[in-house]
């Protein structure tokens, strides 16, 4: 399966695997751990998985933790690579690049129960992030991330509570429908929810006006100057991007927007922030 | 192929694919282009191709430019993706990580043929910046990414001499020995040779002989506090990783050395530089 001009007889693996007449890597079937797991625009990409760390299913979601040779351990909710050890580059990215001035802050965190943009956040010294994670998943995901993401999530998710930090064990909507209510504000939000968000209630018939609907209670929640952070979907889904700029232009009150493209690195393709 | 919480109706792809319950995308056998490339440590990934953009054969190369939707032009080598217009990321890495200052300095650049390298240095008003590239591909490559792969090269493949680099269409091995004879010092070598050098006569039998025969020369040529960058491997091939670094301690002078670990977006893994 290698090509060469100079041989290298017994010395290792200075390869360079090749397509050339056709010698690709066979596919592997029925193994006992699975290393094909499809990237978000539908292509079929082979992992270096070596190991199934943690598989549990919840009511809404199957969650695993699998260990990548090189991206470390990697969560996967519902068969959707969600994030690995490796990608702190989306976690700085969903928390705008570096860029922003946390300190003494007033943060709200809807998802992220790997843990990871808490922990990164904790360390930035913010007065208050508050993360609110949907319950009847969350209690695997959480014992999942802590036990087996711990280069992701620290020790932030030893305990639920932390000296400028508390973690809801809830469902967002009813959540952010009361803050809204109560007038609370943050200087932050960074919704990190799954691209297809799980609600225990969902009010609206689409994704998208579910969609719309958490952007429109999360707008309520912030400060005049305030900033709001989420993910997008992979570069790919031009259509999904374009649908989603024009629930921004369709939200209660008008919004500015702007947005960066990364390169996490277990996604294996490119992804806007 | 998608599952979602809530239906989309025809909101188009707010998908998360899964491979829950065996539900892969399926292999495309036969197909005009092909989107199956390996990655280094051999694993089957699927790219998002969908263009052949230039073909060509040398006696020693077979040289594609493939266009993908997220990553821009591809170069691949004998089936090896060398870079894509994505990579700066690549290139930033082998000139030290922005880390260095190149205004005023003597460069050589050993291959590089994509002119990734030598156009984002000329940038930085070096000196003089020298760019050896073998003969027998090189009009082939340089034409190729000359016409196709301009984010990554601009112009400055359209002449083989500028205001402060020339580029010379040669083997590398006898001009290091000719530069090494008269003396003539360097303070960067950066060696973006492909992972198994192509030489018109290698001398030694091995492929680390012959790297380390080039590490040999490239010493000599680097003036007292000198840098020397190139690229190691995936980071999942371990063996030749170590074998590499042993290298670096059978040089005929002894070498510091430090190592970066970089995503390079079009490689689907991690390389450390």
């Amino acid at each position: 399966m290698t090509e060469t001009v100079h041989s290298w007889e017994d010395h290792g693996y200075l390869a360079t695997y090749t397509a050339k007449n056709g010698r690709l890597p066979p596919i592997v079937r029925g193994a006992e751990v699975d290393r094909y797991w499809p990237t978000a625009d539908g292509r079929l990409v082979e992992y270096d998985i070596d190991e199934i760390v943690y598989s549990k299913d919840s009511p809404y979601q199957n969650i695993k933790i699998l260990h990548s040779k090189q991206f470390g351990n990697i969560l996967i909710l519902n068969g959707d690579v969600n994030l690995a050890e490796s990608d702190l580059a989306y976690t700085h990215a969903i928390m705008g690049s570096g860029k922003e001035d946390y300190c003494g802050k007033e943060v709200l965190i809807l998802g992220g129960g790997d843990g990871g943009i808490l922990y990164e956040l904790v360390k930035l010294k913010p007065k208050m992030v508050t993360m609110v994670e949907i319950s009847f998943s969350y209690q695997m995901v959480i014992d999942g991330c802590r036990q087996h993401m711990r280069k992701t999530c620290g020790d932030v998710l030893d305990n639920l509570k932390g000296d400028c930090y508390q973690v809801l064990v809830e469902d967002c909507v009813p959540v952010l429908k009361t803050y809204a209510k109560e007038g609370r504000t943050f200087d932050y939000v960074i919704n990190d929810l799954t691209a297809v968000p799980i609600s225990t209630s969902p009010e609206e018939d689409s994704t998208w006006e579910f969609l719309r609907l958490i952007l429109d209670l999360c707008i309520k929640v912030l400060k005049q100057d305030g900033k709001y952070f989420t993910q997008g979907n992979c570069v790919n889904l031009t259509e999904a991007l374009t649908l989603y700029e024009e629930q921004l232009n369709m939200l209660y009150c008008p919004v500015q927007f702007s947005k960066d493209v990364v390169c996490v690195p277990s996604y294996m393709e490119l992804y806007p922030l």
